[in-house]
């Protein structure tokens, strides 16, 4: 009996990068790593936290009545379950997240924004544009903007489609 | 006696994202935490070592008699001492990396790439370009790839002055 099927795809046994396309993988992961040390450091040193827990402090910010299912915060977040449970962990810890157990799912836990959280939030908000804002939106033309926000949602969906169902990090 | 210090800039105390912006701002969250995701577990899936540890054996590969200085492979990953010398740590445990002490500088450690860790880099390196290229450089334009590498350039080049001999990662 014959079969089709190989160990391996002529693609992942062949490709190698052209020197062009070296250039820029090697610009991007340039850019993306300063870039997120930057944002990262103005948060810690202007409005006392880091960068993954500006993120979950935001989304729950813009959640209805301020609350988001653990597993939800790991969907919009990009990362796992369990990652984001160590960040609401720490929250809870500094008084800015508490934990909650649903209304209607008594399995599923909540986390919600607490008063302190939502001030420490507003600072943290205009440190964080300001950095971006700096290192990366003033550096761009509105143009290359434009053009930088659609490659990178092209980019998303592509990775969306690929996993979907699959192995996405919240879902894991 | 009159000053024109303030606690914060103007900006500081104002910015905050347009719609737009925070559109262009999302889109690149999502991007580039979804990629990482891909290529990290790829290169787990299918070369049996993570992004963090493929970069610092690509680094290795391409330097003179395959080794370089724990300084320097910091400033090239773009990352902190303490970081590069866990990941070192890590590699030296795995066989594919040994520190050696430089012989101009007794005080300054190396990192040799091994035989065996050159033997990984040779699968890590297909698996790598083919991950990247599905997940990123195929799905845009030969265009937009090089509009792409354009921006990453400005903003890295953005960051390496504004912080430049102050608090960059590897000068930490």
């Amino acid at each position: 009996v014959e079969t089709t099927e190989t160990a391996s795809s002529p693609a992942e046994e062949s490709r190698r990068f052209t020197e062009e396309e070296q250039r820029i993988w090697d610009s991007y992961l340039q850019a993306i790593t300063l870039l997120e040390d930057h944002i990262d450091r103005r948060l810690q040193r202007d409005a006392g936290l880091a960068h993954g827990y500006y993120r979950v402090l935001v989304l729950l910010s813009e959640a209805p009545r301020r609350r988001l299912r653990m597993t939800d915060l790991a969907m919009k977040t990009q990362t796992t379950r369990t990652r984001v449970s160590r960040h609401v962990d720490r929250l809870e810890g500094y008084g800015w997240v508490r934990r909650e157990v649903s209304g209607s799912d008594k399995r599923s836990h909540m986390a919600v924004l607490t008063v302190q959280g939502s001030e420490v939030l507003n600072r943290a908000a205009m440190v964080h544009a300001d950095a971006v804002g700096q290192a990366l939106l003033d550096r761009l033309t509105l143009k290359q903007q434009k053009l930088l926000g659609e490659m990178m949602e092209i980019i998303a969906d592509g990775l969306h489609q690929r996993d979907a169902g699959a192995s996405l990090p919240w879902l894991r």
